[in-house]
């Protein structure tokens, strides 16, 4: 096998989609990030709208479990199954889709855990993005139009939630530079093209 | 000022060292590791050796201040000082000692938290190297002949020390990606060489 992925986890509002996809237009490559979750209701024919308020969230007990709601899951009718899959199922479902999709080609893949998930892959690299809060702040007021306050918020949240979904499936620490291959501080490098240079140079010097 | 820092945090038996003394070689700038004590205890008129038994420890409340030992504290008599200098007056010593070097010279210095105390060093670049604990493992079986538990059991106490010493220093997480530039796996490079380059690399990226 040829193919080679490279899986991205980010801090809120570090760069780390905008990474990823600059990344993936320099390399020819596709980018999954929340699309995954198209192939994802592809393969499971539920819908993708269900999967979403589950997405990159760390697992609880599901509530189908005591309402008794497991037969109500079918077809593919999304919504009458909501609470019926545990957020284990969906995480099953979604790690053998990803691994069915690097397996096929090449790709990147952005959160979602897929640097634990494609672990075993032959060709592999794991790259996390973070960037100083001020940055960070600034990204979201910047593309959400929301104020400072509230984007403080959203990245407390956002990076705990993130962090639970991470540490409860992997095992490992979200965030913590010895689950990753490259950790890299967006706002040292000063642009989205410098975080993509430095990792193409890391690819050169690995000869990946 | 044009003085450059480069500040380098590692995991026990990463290779953070030898990347310390490389790249000070290829870079034609000196590297501050124990070696710094000696400058502290130039400084400070305390033995060198008194220094020894405190370097990246965490602060413990100095048992001088039960025992009354302050007053024995003179000269360059570094023993008679012992327990009487607490673990922060040690590392305010060293942090000065550590400032006055950056300010008159471009160097490197490994672990002591410099990437901290050197927070407002115009020209920085923050560094952590990880590894493997296969590699880490081999590495220190290698340099010190010792068992392979025993490697293990080095390494699971040496980096909780460093933990320790670090967080409490620096209100930052040792290891945690956020706290640094760069993060770089040394057993994903798979040689020293590998890891240099990269450093390299990304200093001519950001004009460093």
């Amino acid at each position: 096998m040829n193919n080679f992925v490279i899986t991205i986890g980010r801090q809120i509002g570090s760069g780390g989609l905008a990474t990823a996809r600059m990344l993936s237009e320099q390399l020819g490559v596709p980018m999954y990030d929340k699309n995954l979750l198209i192939e994802v209701s592809k393969e499971s024919g539920l819908a993708c709208e269900f999967f979403e308020k589950q997405d990159e969230k760390a697992a609880k007990r599901p509530l189908g479990r005591f309402f008794g709601l497991r037969s109500t899951m079918q077809g593919n009718d999304g919504f009458s199954a909501f609470n019926a899959i545990s957020d284990e199922q969906l995480f099953k479902i979604q790690s053998e889709v990803m691994q069915s999709i690097a397996e096929k080609e090449s790709c990147i893949i952005v959160g979602r855990c897929a640097d634990y998930v494609l672990r075993d892959h032959p060709r592999r690299l794991s790259v996390f993005i973070s960037a100083s809060l001020e940055d960070r702040v600034a990204r979201i007021v910047s593309e959400q139009g929301i104020s400072e306050v509230e984007a403080c918020r959203l990245i407390e949240r956002g990076d705990r939630k993130r962090a639970e979904y991470y540490n409860y499936y992997t095992f490992k620490q979200w965030g913590d530079c010895s689950s990753y291959h490259l950790c890299l501080n967006s706002s040292k490098l000063g642009s989205i093209e410098n975080v993509v240079k430095v990792i193409l140079d890391y690819m050169e010097i690995i000869n990946f």
